[in-house]
């Protein structure tokens, strides 16, 4: 914008799904702040819902939570995606949220247009960019579409498509201990084990900040698998619904307050917690 | 008995469930094989079940099999462990298969009587000691006896109980894909992080030989959790129904033929998949 400084870019904050919406409303709370700490304009894309009422739901909460402008955008269709309003309003926007539904109402309408790529260079220039089930499944390069329930990793538990692409660092799946996910996103890391699996549970979320470090807002936890270590995959030979061998993965189960640092593979519990816990006298029988 | 050798444990068997009872039943074939390289004298244990027809129906799978002898060991109170003709039938056998139903009621049924005793002397001994199920889970000396659903550990997720203890150097859980149960057995991992974490599928058996390897047989997987360099669990202090924060677990996926040796924790892919696997020339795209 003139400047030599280099811009930060937005978080990127994929929630687990069914997040607090009265009460605490700890992750849209927080949302509401990092937004207010600029112009306090929030946009949000109700894309991957059926519901008439999902936009308008959450522009209530967030201006109840102060929120300067809180727009909702009815992005139904691609042609919708290259509407002059809807791109003005995302170049101005602080934060943008995309809410639950299909993600694959997000990925065949937004996939592609101007919208998508003005979401891409918006955050890379500081824009805060959240979504909520299939909002946060939507957020990075590789998208889980749809899969299997269940623990263990199977040949074909996961279907894979091109996302928003805010990431690539990271496959997030969602609803995670509410709809036994880990098999399924365990064996997308299979395939190619660069990424980083990020399991949400329902009413949590990941705030990734411009430096990488993730902390996990709400109140469930957040699975972290990191297969960086990873010695063997047979994912190149199994066969339909065989199970997987995955050796040496990494795993994190993490609460409020913790962080993941994605760059380094660090994974730190909240200090409050880990300070209460060493201090204790009952910390191991 | 009177030679100067050092007896060599038998095999500790848990099954995941479900296992097959006709077309391939390789693992019930397999445990046959190991009792038929004895005397081919297999007891059967259905005191589990509630179901009439349990022990019965094994024999006949056994019996089916070539086993030399079938005996079903009808215990349904504690009085019959003291049964002599039950206790010299154990004294005699090659193997010992422990059916599903309620862990409890063997808990309930044989802890702290000769029967139990007499399992873990014989084991010692040599006899191999399988078990499906509840009959897997009461294996060890520490028994999940029951919990809650969820892939992420929550702080009162898991009710364990004193099993009939062949070995405490694990904790299995069964029907580990079908039951959504990572969770809970993160939060037993999370109480003392001395054990390691055996999910076992249905129809998927873990064969724990003499020499402390663990190898896979069925069609499905099992999950290993290894917490040896567990840096931090939260364990001490969450309150009820909180997640538990665990930091730097490790994981390994294993499918039929694969290997982990509980005494040096490492794990092994079948020999023939990972020649497979590296001969290939898509291994990696």
């Amino acid at each position: 914008m003139g400047t030599t400084a280099e811009p930060v870019r937005g978080y990127i904050i994929p929630v687990g799904g069914a997040e607090e919406k009265i009460g605490d409303v700890a992750i849209l709370r927080r949302f509401a702040a990092l937004c207010d700490s600029g112009a306090g304009r929030v946009a949000i894309i109700p894309t991957a819902s059926a519901l008439e009422d999902t936009g308008a739901r959450y522009a209530e909460i967030f201006t109840g939570l102060g929120t300067r402008e809180a727009i909702v955008l009815p992005i139904e269709s691609r042609s919708d995606c290259a509407r002059p309003e809807v791109l003005d309003t995302l170049d101005r926007a602080d934060g943008v949220f995309l809410t639950g539904g299909n993600q694959l109402r997000l990925s065949t309408m937004l996939g592609g247009t101007e919208v998508a790529k003005t979401l891409r260079r918006r955050n890379r220039e500081g824009m805060h960019v959240a979504g909520t089930s299939a909002g946060a499944a939507f957020l990075c390069e590789h998208m889980i579409a749809f899969g299997k329930e269940g623990a263990s990793p199977r040949a074909r538990a996961v279907t894979l498509a091109p996302g928003l692409g805010l990431t690539n660092r990271i496959i997030i799946d969602q609803h995670f201990r509410q709809r036994d996910r880990l098999g399924r996103l365990l064996t997308a890391l299979a395939y190619n084990p660069f990424a980083i699996g990020i399991g949400l549970d329902e009413n949590t979320a990941a705030f990734i900040g411009p430096d990488e470090t993730l902390e996990v807002v709400g109140g469930g936890a957040i699975t972290v698998v990191d297969p960086s270590d990873l010695q063997f995959s047979s994912m190149a030979r199994v066969r339909k619904n065989d199970p997987v061998c995955l050796i040496n993965l990494k795993l994190h189960l993490l609460d409020r307050g913790s962080t993941f640092h994605l760059h380094t593979r660090v994974a730190a519990a909240a200090l409050v917690i880990a300070e209460r816990v060493s201090g204790s006298h009952h910390a191991y029988p």
